[in-house]
């Protein structure tokens, strides 16, 4: 009975609009919090913000506790993501750490505590969603990418190895010389460098900056624009399921109706 | 009765077409004007451009007053955005400044004088107007933008803090940092800077470039392509309707019309 | 007589095909004639470039004249843009140029003759053409970004004037150094310079760079998008009546004739 | 009796999933080996990988020939592209080479191998063939870039050859110039170098950034999304098709049965 009504208590207090509001406010306190740290402020106020951060904490756990305690089904909290990760960060955040080396993890942990806003507020969450379910696509165009980049940096590593290697030393800093290719920066340098010793280079580079920049766009345009309307479709037989509208299957069984009833007029003649 | 037609006489004069140019031709003048002060002119000719200026802060002047007298409800004038916005401009443009620092506050009113071009100018109010449509929507594309930038900044500029402060010394150096590396400019250099000291923190430039370029691009493009598919559904409809074409709804209807024809006939026999 | 038996043969060779692949083989020659000139070629070779030089615009000459005489109205000849512009090219190239000013040129008209590619291949003009439609629609976008551009530049060459004159002396150096920022090239270096004396100016780039290169790119996709929507939209009702497909409209009538049948059937009882 | 079986064994390992999955190890062990290649290895390390080098080839040897025998039709094996591919490069590995020049060129050889994975694995080869497929649409595109790329060439080196050979000797040279112009690489630091000169060439380049960027984003973005469009309209008609909705044509049909019930009964009155 007792634990009954502390479970609608912490249902009542979840649901609740204004103490979702507070959490967003923790969150974006503990962000600042965390932005404050960088600077390099006085002594007295960083006992200050150790003092805030040990408070959002606190907060997080009654929190994730409220969220824990509302749940119908105990078992399968833990398997939804969010539970989990928000779970964790709270942990790790209320391990003490003293010693300088855990302080720094620390530290990186309490970072990702903002990471929290996209798994409070819905708008968020179904953003994230929908750039999710277009990565399974774009899987294959990843690995196409990868090889070629993968042969295009051997091929460099073995041409211009001796050349420069700073850019082209071994495969992985030839595919990190490449990315930079790609992206178009200082590209020439790069080029420059290599076409003093073997003037007809820049077809390695053109032929490169086609294939990836061009299939890039090709490939990533074509699958958004897919989606998308995939979507679009959904939402417009939603729509007009939902309106009521006749569609030609309504039509077409209604002509049927007439037919029947012209044949019945007939027999009954 | 004398008030009546003077009222009659601003609004034909404000939808006189002739008027309208003459007001974009002054617009277009005052924009001249800016510019010309921004070269080094001789005093004489500095002399005949302040002249100018009044006499276009003074056409600007008598054109809002037309405007406002034309007006039929004299109350809603200031409720709408654009002609808040051209009063403040011809106000402010009508203080006396004499002093220095003043005087630079002066200019840069009368540089936003240009944007009275779009006040004037339907075609680019319903441009600006689609602009702002998309702009809600995008709200929340920002946000996880920012977030990303947030995270990112904070371990930036714990981790390399050190070795480049000029780049990494606060939260806010860093996303200006971060923003400069998502447009790609010269990044390579911050990013070799950082692999000296972290030969792996080039994972960390990949991933924010992956995430940030390709967020945003999905984004941008999915909801950019959405807003216009809803405008031309609409142009559709609105297209079909005024044509009077007929709908499956009309189909629907008339066939409903013949079995009650049918069973109508029926009954007469 | 004479004449009429001139015309026919002229009309019959351009209608040739292989008249037609005969020029675009000279266009292609006149091309490398260019492309050859800005090697280093010895004197001889250049004599022989000369030559040949002639010979392509006597064959142009020629060609020209083959497609006058054929045209069936002579007057109307000179009102297609194309046919104006393949003379003018003509006719300036049979100038007789030997002082070197004019040689200069008499040059840079024959690298205009490139272009004549495209008002003989269909399949150019047919792209160039689809291109021109999309123009008037894009005028005003052009206009909002130049407003945007005129205001910053007037801002910029007001404030940061003293800092850099090299790139903010006047209000037109200063929309050239926004181009430069728009497109990111060495935007930083622009930043940080005037960063040193106002802190808070990466305000101005960073406002800049959103307006621009959002706008932009949201009104390009939008406008091509919906310019290809129109064509897709225009093509397929051309498809569906080329094909006979009954459409609603012929639905309706239909069960409009079926009405009037049963009517007229009461009507017998 | 023999061959058949042997046949049939081939064709029952060349359908075997787990085959395929181990053809694919081997190429991600070959492409390590590649990789491997690139850094610099100890001695004995080298042995190794010049062994684990010949089982890859002698495995692939055994999985073409494999292939071969279970093809049903020996004389069509030979007319696939990627058989070709697959056999060349298998052979050409076969070839022993020692001395450092064939060397040299059997390394490159070997890169190739990681190809076989698009080969090998259906999904990359959908996806390239969707990629081969939009590119003679682009042909004319890229046509007409060229044309563009080689009127401001030859324009670049007539005028700026004298300025900077290193950047405008001849055509060939201009070309790539302008190539990092478009990609907005250090274009700044070419045009203030000619604007020193010609203080008007920055109508040069701007035009050229113009009609390339834009005409290139324009048509690519106008056929990915045609391309696009003619999938969709493809797959809705198949899926109709297959769903046994009924369309337009079957409401029209039924109308008419309706019509010649109609006129039969009356008929018969």
């Amino acid at each position: 009975m007792n634990f009954q009504s502390l479970q609608n208590f912490s249902l009542s207090l979840r649901n609740n609009k204004l103490f979702e509001l507070f959490v967003v406010a923790i969150i974006i306190i503990s962000a600042l919090l965390i932005g404050a740290k960088t600077y390099r402020v006085p002594d007295h106020y960083l006992s200050i913000i150790r003092i805030l951060d040990w408070v959002v904490t606190l907060i997080f756990l009654f929190e994730i506790c409220i969220r824990f305690i509302a749940d119908e089904e105990k078992k399968r909290f833990f398997t939804k993501g969010w539970n989990i990760f928000d779970s964790l960060i709270v942990i790790i955040s209320l391990i003490p750490i003293e010693d300088s080396e855990m302080a720094f993890v620390g530290r990186l942990v309490r970072i990702f505590r903002v990471l929290r806003m996209i798994s409070i507020v819905p708008e968020l969450r179904v953003l994230l969603n929908s750039l999710l379910k277009a990565l399974p696509q774009l899987g294959y165009v990843v690995l196409l990418m990868f090889i070629i980049f993968y042969i295009y940096a051997a091929i460099g590593s073995t041409i211009f190895g001796a050349i420069n290697p700073e850019l082209w030393r071994d495969i992985t800093i030839s595919m990190l010389t490449l990315f930079r290719v790609m992206t178009f920066e200082d590209w020439t340098d790069v080029m420059y460098e290599t076409m003093a010793v073997y003037p007809f280079s820049w077809i390695y580079y053109l032929s490169f900056i086609f294939l990836t920049a061009f299939a890039f766009l090709n490939m990533v345009i074509g699958i958004v624009v897919s989606v998308l309307e995939d979507e679009h479709a959904k939402e417009r037989e939603e729509k007009e399921a939902a309106e009521g509208k006749p569609t030609i299957e309504d039509l077409s069984r209604q002509i049927e109706e007439l037919k029947l009833m012209i044949s019945e007029s007939r027999k009954v003649d």
